[in-house]
Order: structure tokens, then sequence, then C-alpha cells
């Protein structure tokens, strides 16, 4: 097969591969609209036609509690070639604010290279370009199956929360058995620096009471000699990182797979604009966090503690010299591979605990299980086959990233027991989530490039 | 003169003072309430008639911005006698909630030897005892005149914040020269235990508001890597105490006047239970506060600083994962003599500037002036007078205490540049400003032995 083959098929391919995802973005099949629940289903109808008429043998559609899912296997011609499911979603973001588009969101409209339109970036654009992509790759190579076994499994919920995505995973399991999983719904670094992203952080949350007196007390009368559960929280709180900024709940960090040399060197190549960060966070004045790692790392390698929310006394306006009977705190946890959000959460109650002091009382609420972090070693078998089509793709290095995120992306790994490897073209500048959604067509092409080079890679390496 | 006198004119007046009581509390003098503006008049009116029928040579209306106050003097014989102050006020505390009110509060009932009804303690009950008290003394000696000059000047605006009395009390400076203050608007221990006040907490309140990035950050993208303000405002607020409870901003303490071993000595002596306090105190679990000393030294000669509200990010119902953009918490400090409220107020807003991390930006806002403590030393030759008097008219030792407050006190000593002297007989079951307000009679006649006694003693100690 010569690379020539794939783009040139690629190159004919892309007027049919534009109206087709022309077609399916009209469909709005937005998940977490309860008015939009038939025009999920048509969406999954709709893909469902498309991978039949694009030759995979089996397609299903796979009901749940909520939205349906799609499913479509395509056997590789070599009963021992590796299994690969591919992931992707076929649901949308609401379009609110509406008056914000420029278009239509549901009439996607080409200007130049750039198609805009809901769902166009995320995610329907990056799971129609495997279609594509896998005509490509059997077109150059002459062959009519795939040199591994592909399960597309397309979820119709992602972006209402992956409510009944585990669930589905579970009763699906055996027909789901795989080696490893592609994840197409992430970004790049930008459109000059393919990347591929190595992790998601996970994710607990715990809301903190602390009780003193029973009511607020006048603090003329009592101020200076009862415990205020203000002071106990501000010294819960403040004691919760040690001056490096590390969080010091003990165990916190015994699960945490250290960032390797390889990664962080890699992480270092890439052009991070430190300033033009702080500007587009929220004009941040200075970077601040945990000593001896840098911005990326801190985003994307650390676990953290935050303070979401903080109340308690009196909040309105004026003055009311109170003892507040009540303080309360809303702290969450980003985790990273393999800590465990219920471990952390434990870790966390009893640290609470130990440090609240005598006559204050203390509650932590933990509100659901917490979302599991995930990961993607780059130097796996997977990755680096993954890397090397990326890189046959985009003519040059690919570098690597991790997102925020998780969910899904913990379940497939967990319930599949199957290493994660990331292969998605789109950029954080795509306004995913946001009106003007859009997408430039050549790197979903190069998507489609990418993932006709994919199966023959992951063929080899996972064999 | 001979005690019995005293006491036989009071029990003879008996009758007729609380007749004279009783026609006084039947106007509604609520300074708070404007509808109420011409009864707060017709209560100094009365006042006014009353003190002339009394003997009073002077009795002056005194107009002010707000509700008027009664000033009457009467002068010493010796011209070289001191001049003394007394202070009170005819205005009273609203009555709602109405219907927890056993009887009407402006119809006083006698129960026994209670009488119930607005005012009965604060303060009308403890200015009328000082006319029978004054004229059971003269009666007693045989005098024409008292051995003081007398300046009874009675406030009509107490109850609602003393708006226009600072103002009153400088531009009748002259006519307000004087030797001491005394003040009868406090409590005792309680009626086994009679004392004096010698002081009372001022205040200064300051809100603080930390400033992070602009908007609030999606935690999962920024978090770990900018600061977050409410983790500033925990640091912040933990740090202003130290682990022995005392206040870190540099300076704090510097004008504290510390407590006198004869004051401890005397504080200690008194009947303090300390659980039945903690359950009045919202069933606090423990007492807390400045290492090294009591509770009742804490509440009542110590300064402290009380976060009495803080918010930021978000506080309602469920998680949001953000780095917030605002943290806010309001603060106020108790304090004691000699501390002067707007160099605390400096100071704090020095300390909180150098205690803020790069790229956080603080803002501190101080509402008003704040309130000056006030101070009357127990050592001093007018508080050893009136102690006398009082024990003479109890027959057991007076103790002393310290109270909340402070308003009036504090300008009055201030403007007046005298020493305080608080001769009171309330008692803190007198449920004053709450409904079914009441005093015991013979409490009241106890204060009138005393202010009997008082005028002969200070006019040897002042002179
Ligand atoms: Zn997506
Ligand atoms: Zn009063």
């Amino acid at each position: 097969m010569q690379v020539n083959d794939v783009v040139a098929y690629i190159q004919a391919g892309r007027d049919r591969f534009v109206a087709d995802l022309k077609e399916w973005l009209t469909i709005p099949s937005i998940s977490g609209d309860p008015g939009r629940a038939a025009d999920v289903r048509r969406s999954a109808d709709w893909l469902a036609d498309h991978l039949r008429a694009q030759g995979f043998p089996t397609v299903e559609i796979w009901e749940t509690s909520g939205h349906p899912a799609v499913y479509a296997e395509w056997p590789a011609e070599d009963p021992d070639a590796p299994t690969v499911v591919v992931y992707g979603h076929h649901d949308v973001q609401p379009v609110e604010p509406l008056d914000e588009w420029d278009t239509d969101p549901f009439h996607p409209v080409e200007q130049g290279d750039r198609l805009i339109g809901r769902g166009t970036s995320d995610d329907k654009g990056q799971i129609l370009f495997h279609t594509l992509g896998l005509r490509a790759g059997l077109a150059a190579s002459g062959r009519q199956a795939p040199p591994v076994t592909i399960k597309l499994l397309v979820e119709g919920e992602e972006e209402s929360g992956s409510a009944h995505f585990a669930e589905l995973l579970r009763a699906r399991r055996e027909r789901l058995a795989c080696d490893a999983v592609v994840i197409s719904d992430t970004t790049m670094w930008s459109a000059d620096v393919p990347s591929m992203c190595t992790g998601m952080r996970g994710l607990t949350e715990a809301e903190v009471t602390l009780r003193g007196p029973s009511r607020d007390l006048h603090s003329g009368s009592f101020g200076g000699a009862v415990p205020n559960p203000l002071h106990a929280m501000a010294d819960l709180l403040a004691a919760l990182h040690d001056a490096d900024g590390r969080v010091t709940v003990p165990g916190f960090y015994d699960d945490v797979v250290p960032l390797t040399d390889e990664e962080r060197e890699l992480f270092a190549r890439l052009p991070f604009d430190e300033d033009e960060w702080l500007r587009t966070a929220g004009d941040s004045r200075a970077a601040h966090g945990e000593r001896g790692y840098t911005t990326l790392e801190r985003i994307w390698a650390r676990p953290t503690a935050e303070v979401n929310g903080m109340w308690g006394g009196h909040t309105g306006p004026g003055g009311k010299t109170i003892v507040p009977a009540e303080a309360h705190a809303k702290i969450s946890f980003r985790l990273v591979a393999a800590q465990d959000p219920s471990k952390i959460q434990m870790a966390f109650e009893s640290w609470v605990a130990e440090h609240v002091p005598a006559g204050v009382e203390a509650e932590v609420r933990v509100p659901g299980g917490g979302v599991r972090p995930c990961f993607s070693p780059i130097d796996s078998a997977g990755v680096r086959a993954a890397r090397r089509a990326m890189e046959r793709a985009f003519g040059t290095e690919v570098l690597f990233t991790r997102e925020g995120g998780s969910g899904p992306e913990a379940d497939l790994a967990d319930i599949l027991e199957a290493p994660l490897i990331f292969v998605a073209v789109g950029l954080d500048g795509d306004r995913i989530h946001a009106p003007n959604e859009h997408v430039e067509i050549p790197r979903l092409l190069k998507g489609a490039e990418a993932a006709a080079y994919l199966w023959e890679e992951l063929a080899t390496a996972l064999r």
C-alpha cells in the first residue's frame, strides 16, 4: 500500500464525506433535552444506516434505559488478529445561547475549509472520519476486511453524563471483548502540533459541614470564648495544602503513577505560552500550584484538592456580629491514575475528623462515587503504534497531552479491561459545547488518513 | 445621717415611687419606631415635670436632630464640691413579638414584688431610683442640696443607636463639664451577687474581598495551577489566630490595658458555672479562646477577632467544580480599653495586604469608624466610692463584671473627658429588649438606697 493511495482515496471521497456529515449534523441529537429524544434516536438510525452502507457486516442499535447507542462490527480476515473497540458519541451539546450563533447550529455551513455546526468537531465529525479512513485503508491495501477486528461503539448520552453507559458496557461485556480501545473524542495541541491524549483526571467531591453552637450567637456576648465553626473551617482548609502546595491528606499520593522522564520531556516540547495561558485563565495574575511541576504537569498529571465553595454566617449586606452555628465547604479532588475515588474519599473523611478542634462537630457528605481517572501510558505498544499512524498522516512528530473530562473513558478501560488509545483531531479552538462550533475539513481528513494507517499499525503492535 | 433614715424614707416613698414609675411606663417611647416620635417627646416632658416636682432647680428639654433628651441640674451647696453627670435613657425597645407578652407592655402590672412592662428595668426604673435616692439622702442629712452638683442627662435615642448623642455632648460640652459620669444602664451579676460594670468592649468591623481570576474557572482545566481565592481566604483567616488563640495582627494588643491581679481575683469570685454558660451559648460543646484566660476574662476583658461570615464560589445545591473568582469574609474585632478602632483597622488592612499570596488581590472595606471600648478601672477613687455606696445598700461585698454594649458610654468618657462609674441594678434575667420585661421593686429600692449614699461618698472621693 502506498501512502498516496490512501491520500488519493480520501481526496476523492471528500465531497461525499462532507455531504454525509452535513446530513447527519442536521439531526439535533441533544441528549440533555428530553424533548429531543426522538432526534437522538434518528441520529442513531442515521449512523446505523451509514455504517451498513460503508460495509460493516454487523450493525445494531443497542438500547439503554436512556438514549440508544450504535454498535457495528467488522471482523478481521485473520481470526487471530487483534480486536479493537472504537469509541465515540452521536449525541451533542445543547445550543443555547442561540443568539450567539452566526449560523443555524443544525444547518451546517461551509466557509472555505471550515464546517460550522453543532457536532462538527464533537463528536460526529470525528466518528465519521473513521469510516472514510477504514475504507481508504481497505481500498489502498486491496483487502476486503480490516487487519484488526473493529468494534465501533457510539453512545448517545455522552453529553448528558453517560448515565447508562457503564451499565451497557457491563451488559455487553462479552460482545465488546477487545485488545484495546481507541477513543476519538479528544483534542490535539493545535493544528500545527498534532498530539495524542494520554490520560484524563478523575474527580471526587465532598461537602464538609462544621457545627459549633446550636444557633448563631451574639459575638459581643460569646465571641472569643466558644469555638467559631468559620475559624475551624479556615484552619481546616488552610491545612489541606502544605507550603509546597501538596495535599496533606495522608495517602493522597500513594497510588499516583509518576510522570516518566520521557513524558515530562515531551510535555516540555509543546509550545506552551504561560502568559497567554494565564490570560485564558481569567487573566490570572500568576501561576500557582504544587512545587516542582510545570503548569502543564499540574493541570494534566498531578492530583489536586480545590475548594469550590465555602460559606457560613452572615453573608448579606451590612454587619452582623455573630458566632455562626455552621460553616460549609464544597471541595473537589482531581485525581490521576491510579488513584481510586473511594479511597481518597475515605482518607479525606478521616483527615477531617482528625483536624476538627474540640467543640466542633464535622460532617462529610460525599455525593456519588466520583469519576475514576484514566491513563494511556506513552510507552505502551498500542500508543506507540497509534502515534506512528498519526505521524504518517500529519508528516510531523506527534507529541502528547492530557485532558480533563474522563467518565466513559475510565469505564471502558475498567469494564473492558483494555488499554486506551486516544486518536482524535479536535482542537480547543473548535468551540465545542459553545456557540459556533466548527471544524476544519482538512483536519478531519487527516484524521481519516491516520485512521487508515491505524489498523495495520495496531495489527502488528497488539499481536 | 443614719442608714435607717434613708431606708425609712425610701420605704415610706415606695408607693409614690411605684405609682410615678407606672405612669411614666404607660408612655410607649419607642425611639426606633418613627410613628412613636410624639410618645418619645411625651416621655421627655413627663420626666421633666417629674424632675421639677422632685426639686431640681434647673430642668430643660434638649432638642437633637432626633428625639429630645432631658437635662436637669441640682447644684451642690458647696461651690467647690465635685460635679457628677448621671446618664440614662428614657426611650425603650420595641415590643414585638407582642403575642409573647403575658401583659400589655405599656400597662405595667405588679405581680407581688415584680413590676412587668417595657422600660421597667431598661431604663426608666433605673432613672427613677435616682430621684428617690437623692431625696432620701437629702431628707436623712437635712440638707437642701446634694453634696455634689448633679447633672442628670437622660437621652431619648439609646435604643435606636444614640444617633445624635455624640453631637449633643459636643454641643453641650460646657454645660456638662464634670468630674465623673455615673451610668445607670447596666446589670449586676445576680440579685444575690451585686456587682458593678467596669468596662464595655468596643467594636470594629471589616469586609475582606480576595480576587483571583476575573471569572469562575473550570477546575478541571485550571485547578491546581492558578491561585484559588478560597484557599487564600482560608489561609488568611487561619493565620488570624496563633496556636494560643491570640490575634496575630501586629500591634493588636499594644494598647490593651491588662487585667490587674485584683480584678482577676474578683472576677474569679463570681459564682460562674461554665457548664451552665455553655448551655446558654447555644449548647456549645467546649469553651475555646485565648490561652491563659478564663471564660469570663475572654468575653469581658480580652480583645477578639471573630469571623462573622465567609463566602465564595459555589454555595448552592450540588457540585460545581470551579476555581472561583472571589472570596469574601466579614470580620469583627471586639476591642477593650484602650484600643482605638481606627488603629486596629489600619493594622488589619496592612496585615491582609502582607498575607495575600502572589496572584491574589485583596480589598478591605471598613464600614464606619467602629465603637470605642470604655473602661472604669476598679482602683479609681470614684469606683471605690461608688462600690462603698453599693455595699452599704446591699449589705454585702460588691463584685465587678464587664459587659458588651458601649456606644454612648465611650462618647461620655471621651467627649466629657471624665471617668465612668457604673451604678445600676438591672439583671440579665430582666428580659430587657424581650417580651415580659420586668424588674423586682425591692431591687429598684436598693438602687435608690445606693444612690442616696453615692453622692456623699463621691463628694469625699472626688474632691
Ligand atoms: Zn465529545
Ligand atoms: Zn438601656
